[in-house]
């Protein structure tokens, strides 16, 4: 490769492992699992084997895990069933992800408005959310980890509220899941939307979690896939890559968390000496391993990523999905960034296929570029 | 493998050259194609390659070419677009696969009557149609070719009526992409889907094409992905499969043709002479090459099926997205068969994986237990 993969919050390489097992499965069990045969049974074995072992992973029953095409699929689901018909409020967080607040922002118009949850300056969300919330709350929806600066969210106080008010709670842990541990139960979630490809698992699959007695509107109809959840043929191979993808970080959670934090903490301490002054965005106590939000006073953060791309080094400003749009960040407004800031802030990403010597030489090469683009 | 697979309209098993297809570009083009890096360009690049390949096989511009997690996903997105905020009628056929009748029934409360269009015995669309349609038709929607029968329709008339009256025509074309012909602009359909798994290519991905003037409505709401019609990140190296599979038809679309008729037809007519009185339904001059639904006339086909599958043949008796349902097939109660008739039809749908031997035996296999249920 001839660059360095700094953003792997975007997404992740395949684990060479999975792309193997997704490999295997297409070929040794490709049947349809909707089919009464052996090729068929054979596919719904690997099918319920997966939904069994994602469950167990992640504090849900097997009958609780619906698969989706991957996380923007496992949140529009769970937000239009929530509020199909329905009018009231959905409250979230301040910049959350696209994948949730243009299904909000698009619900607008049938009655369903917008409560801000606010936020503190490192992120968090400020517990006092309380006095905010309207009576006619009929949603509340929030990320688990941020995308942009890692911030890892507290969510006992909402689930208290949520299940007080009887008002579901769903959560996008996409960002979440493979990087620290999550528990369904535990977060007292009513759904929760997960994403393998953001966890070294194949892209095209996600799933939903959702609360058993809780009832989902499916949004693709046809074939009763899914308990009648989501139609349309299980990508049994893919569902199988996921299910090893998080397996394979169960197994090494604690290891890959400290390898991950040890590269992300080189590249910040090394970002701070070389390219001072540099302001780490984002609360640095509950924050993934992974994630580095650090912003550059002085310089412009379009002009710094076209140069780090011309040096090879991959990174963003901000989430892919909302890429092309020159708008400064949400979620740095959210946090009362100063301006000198936003403008200038950058996310890093490490992950597993990151070395300590890529770090350093990126080290090297971002701070180079800052200084120079300072210069200009 | 232990079974003799007669079920590829259910699925096909994947090409292996697809499937390494589908590994080269996960581990070559695994960036984000929404990241403005390399990486991200590198996927961008198979991406936008993969989309004009499909759109130019299939008569369509690049532009055209939505991507999908399916065939269902496709349609859902297709016939929600026509019908967001309309109330009137929607016409089809009857007998249609769920994917597309499921969306229809569910419209239903919403102030969305369904129109049904008559079949002829051989399954054909009766085109005396218009007779039938009221003023307040807000869509057609059509199978190309049928899942169940492999009967292909002559849609000339109808794109001709929908074409007069401004009424859009969607064609569920999932079965019939990959092993006919098929020109989305020869056609004049205003939007038709497509399912990579139908056709040796990957589970999990599949596309809408839509004509240039139609504005569709997303049903999957967040990132600006596929020109904003639909959110999710895209599974690049699952569309550079499909994409393959395409190609790899169109390359050998003759060969293929002969190949699977040669065997679908000494599988017919071994069936025909082993297992008289049997009833071939549907027309078969105008089928799919690789389907023949066969009636045995004294079976029962549940019993059939499962005698079948423990001697090792897979096939169906239906959809696979129907299945668990025990009630006649709606295509061959359209067709008007007679009770003896549709009580014992089942479909053997060939592949290019399966051999003239394997046929052979089949046609052992099967005639052997057609003849001991008979005697039961």
């Amino acid at each position: 490769m001839s660059f360095i993969y700094l953003d792997n919050n975007s997404t992740t390489p395949i684990d060479p492992e999975v792309l193997e097992e997704v490999q295997r499965v297409s070929l040794t069990a490709f049947g349809n699992p909707g089919s009464r045969h052996a090729a068929g049974r054979k596919a719904r074995q690997v099918l319920e084997d997966s939904r069994e072992a994602i469950a167990s992973m992640l504090g849900a029953l097997p009958s609780e895990v619906v698969f989706t095409s991957g996380g923007t699929e496992a949140s529009n689901l769970a937000i239009k069933s929530f509020t199909s018909g329905r009018t009231g409020s959905i409250a979230l967080p301040l910049g959350e992800h696209p994948a949730t607040v243009e299904v909000v922002k698009h619900l607008r118009p049938r009655g369903l408005k917008r409560v801000e949850i606010r936020l503190l300056p490192g992120g968090q969300i400020d517990q006092d959310f309380a006095a905010n919330f309207p009576d006619d709350l009929v949603l509340v929806t929030t990320l688990l980890a941020h995308n942009e600066t890692g911030t890892i969210q507290d969510l006992t106080r909402l689930a208290d509220y949520c299940q007080e008010h009887r008002v579901p709670m769903h959560v996008d842990a996409v960002q979440a899941v493979g990087k620290i541990p999550v528990d369904f139960h535990h977060l007292r979630a009513t759904t929760l939307s997960i994403g393998a490809h953001k966890f070294y698992g194949p892209r095209g699959v996600g799933a939903l979690l959702v609360k058993k007695e809780c009832k989902l509107l499916p949004q693709l109809r046809g074939g009763y896939q899914e308990s009648g959840h989501r139609a349309g043929t299980e990508p049994v191979a893919l569902i199988a890559g996921m299910a090893l993808a998080l397996r394979k970080w169960q197994l090494n959670a604690a290891g890959q968390q400290n390898y991950l934090s040890r590269l992300r903490d080189h590249l910040q301490s090394g970002l701070q000496q070389h390219c001072s002054p540099a302001v780490v965005n984002g609360d640095q106590a509950h924050r993934l391993p992974n994630t580095l939000n650090i912003s550059f006073p002085g310089c412009d953060a379009e002009a710094l990523l076209v140069a780090l791309d011309l040096a090879g080094i991959c990174c963003s400003h901000g989430s892919a999905c909302a890429s092309g749009s020159s708008e400064p960040s949400p979620i740095l407004l959210a946090m009362g960034c100063e301006a000198a800031v936003y403008h200038s802030a950058i996310r890093f990403s490490v992950g597993t296929q990151n070395t300590l010597q890529e770090i350093t030489h990126a080290i090297q090469t971002i701070s180079e570029i800052v200084r120079r683009l300072r210069t200009t």
